[in-house]
């Protein structure tokens, strides 16, 4: 019981009656989620952001740190903070998610880090973008996967690693993929990566290599731990799966009301409620939210905001305006400084609710413009990746004013 | 089933082999703890401090934020924040942990924010002292408690509030409490009381309010929710109790090695290995540190390192160098600016341990200059207060190298 191998157990499902374990509380309490009332931001504050470290947050000289870029590339380069500080310099606004957010709502539970609803949040990334850099080094014309190396170290059933992801190159030469030095306008936080990580808008955040090392260029498919084994969509131990890629649409609904300290259960006070929350999807921009009040029996519109979060409404569910939406995101972002790209980031949605005395179950339902949307019975697969199930606020709506 | 009495259920025991429920993990979503590798830094970073917030973070202006000072007092006062930041400023670093920390490591298990042992962190906090600004609006001699009201507002078993804490008198003039308006040098951020808190140097979280919007003196015991009902120390439900006050010393190990995903196990090569870690406590001065790797079978001294985390290092078993430490600490303090008091910071402890392969529970048990220690079985109570067990960190040591 001595070596590396021994520390790991095999993954499992939870049985059907059995509670959060404390291997899986511990884990809930180191990776933090996003508070809901904090959904009223449109930029997360700092601290606020889900977290899912897998190892430990490594301790890192910023001074000293160095990205080395080889494999497949004609010139291996080796780069410290200055000279990526030197390099064109870029800020997109990003909502990330973790690939497992909702886990503990699947039946039966796959035992990990147990998520509900809350593991995203919204950053401003400061960055240089990661392309010109590929191209600088010469990619070759044989190059297939991009693989980054994180420095946290750790054990996963029993796989001594770095932290290690590979992307397709087509997805690592997209021009918004960045090398992040900053968020929220400050140098990177410890737990977020400081002093360099890897945004891949549009990806979940398994992809958002933190305390990056080494981008390795392969003339193959990467078959590392995080994504041959990890991060993929199985319906059984021995599915081969496919890989977790995209943020799938997504709607929270800010919680209205005020909070039961241990139930959470929301009391609201009779009359008119405007319900709102934000929406997300990775694979197309967002085309409409409808809300329920009823648990998903029926649903009603809501009002989407520009991107920017600006006081001009549009109606979401109206194709002819998403053009209108940019524009209006773009003269926002302009008279507030450098344009920031807000393309990736949640939109606000408004619902106004003619509250009356009762027990209701709120949710939201987003569709994009791809036509994916949110299901009411969550799909399963063994990873308990991907969820995106309609998310479920109980509310109480006293007799008294 | 539409007042506010009904969506609060009443306070319960986890049966023996409840796992933890749904409810309980939505607190450990929203309530943070500190990862515990960050306890390498002396002053924890933005974001990884412990919060335990009982409602929701409220929205406040800063620019129209005004505390109201009244009660039993001569000249009732109205501040706004900029009239907070005219007075004598001072920055103290102050060790804060919640009064539930290791709430669920009881059986039974009191079904409330279920703690581990990470509901910690030390931060620097800004702000003016209490006690001049309420011996100028003139004390009552007749004043026995002094509440401060937060803007944080909910329901608690059945009880609709805002978050308000009673202080008695004599603590709430402590020359060191602090109207605090800045954390690690920075405005305060939302979830941790913007724009204004108290801070109780010693005091467990709970004493700490947030969102300060009001401090009233009384001529009596304040028998509000939260100092009557919630934190007190009770054997039984019927047991009228005893307040929860200061903090029960507590040393803490940051784990070595490397961690298994899952299971946090901690896996080290063979070879003299630096134990290090944080003590404090909130009656006395940690005096001494002992740890153990054999889960509390046999005890070593550690070496407790002066109070800023000065590269110095004083044997604190030794009473006669705790001036020496105070006075290294302080001199540390002036090299790097204004002198900032951490009498009620943790402090740095390190123990060499020369570790062969095998299986290992380490921990660690901090003694106070007033005689307390920690307990290798904890005591119990029923709403899972002040409790310092010693921690438990699994460790293998493998055979290779």
């Amino acid at each position: 019981m001595t070596t590396v191998d021994d520390v790991s157990r095999p993954s499992r499902l939870a049985d059907p009656d059995e509670g959060i374990s404390i291997e899986e509380l511990g884990l809930a309490a180191r990776n933090h989620a996003l508070p809901l009332e904090a959904l009223r931001y449109d930029v997360t504050p700092v601290g606020l952001h889900y977290l899912l470290i897998h190892y430990d947050i490594p301790d890192l000289d910023p001074g000293r740190h160095l990205l080395t870029v080889d494999g497949r590339v004609d010139r291996p380069l080796t780069l410290d903070l200055a000279a990526l500080r030197e390099r064109p310099r870029v800020t997109r606004r990003v909502t990330l998610e973790c690939a497992g957010n909702g886990r503990a709502l699947l039946t039966p539970r796959p035992v990990s880090q147990p998520w509900l609803s809350e593991a995203i949040g919204t950053a401003e990334w400061t960055g240089t973008p990661l392309a010109p850099l590929l191209r600088e080094a010469g990619l070759g014309a044989d190059a297939v996967d991009v693989v980054f190396t994180g420095a946290d170290h750790g054990v996963e059933r029993g796989i001594e690693q770095d932290y290690q992801r590979g992307l397709p190159v087509a997805e690592a030469l997209r021009e918004e993929v960045l090398l992040a030095y900053e968020m929220n306008g400050l140098p990177l936080l410890p737990q977020h990566g400081a002093p360099l990580r890897l945004v891949v808008p549009g990806w979940y955040g398994m992809a958002h290599v933190k305390w990056l090392t080494r981008i390795t260029v392969l003339d193959r498919e990467f078959d590392g731990y995080q994504n041959a084994v990890a991060y993929r969509l199985r319906t059984s131990a021995d599915d081969p799966g496919v890989p977790v890629t995209r943020i799938e649409p997504r709607a929270l609904v800010q919680p209205p009301g005020f909070p039961d300290f241990m139930s959470r259960t929301r009391v609201l006070r009779p009359g008119l409620c405007t319900v709102e929350g934000r929406a997300w999807s990775g694979h197309a921009p967002v085309t409409a939210v409808e809300v329920t009040t009823d648990g998903g029996l029926s649903w009603a519109p809501a009002t989407l905001e520009p991107a920017t979060g600006a006081a001009e409404l549009v109606n979401g569910a109206d194709p002819d305006s998403a053009g209108q939406r940019e524009s209006a995101g773009q003269r926002e972002s302009a008279a507030r400084g450098p344009a920031v790209d807000e393309r990736w980031a949640w939109r606000r949605w408004r619902y106004e609710w003619p509250a009356t005395p009762g027990r209701y179950t709120l949710g939201a339902r987003a569709t994009d413009a791809s036509g994916r949307t949110q299901p009411i019975e969550q799909p399963w697969n063994r990873g308990g990746f991907a969820n995106n199930l309609v998310q479920r606020v109980e509310v109480v709506v006293t007799e008294d004013h």
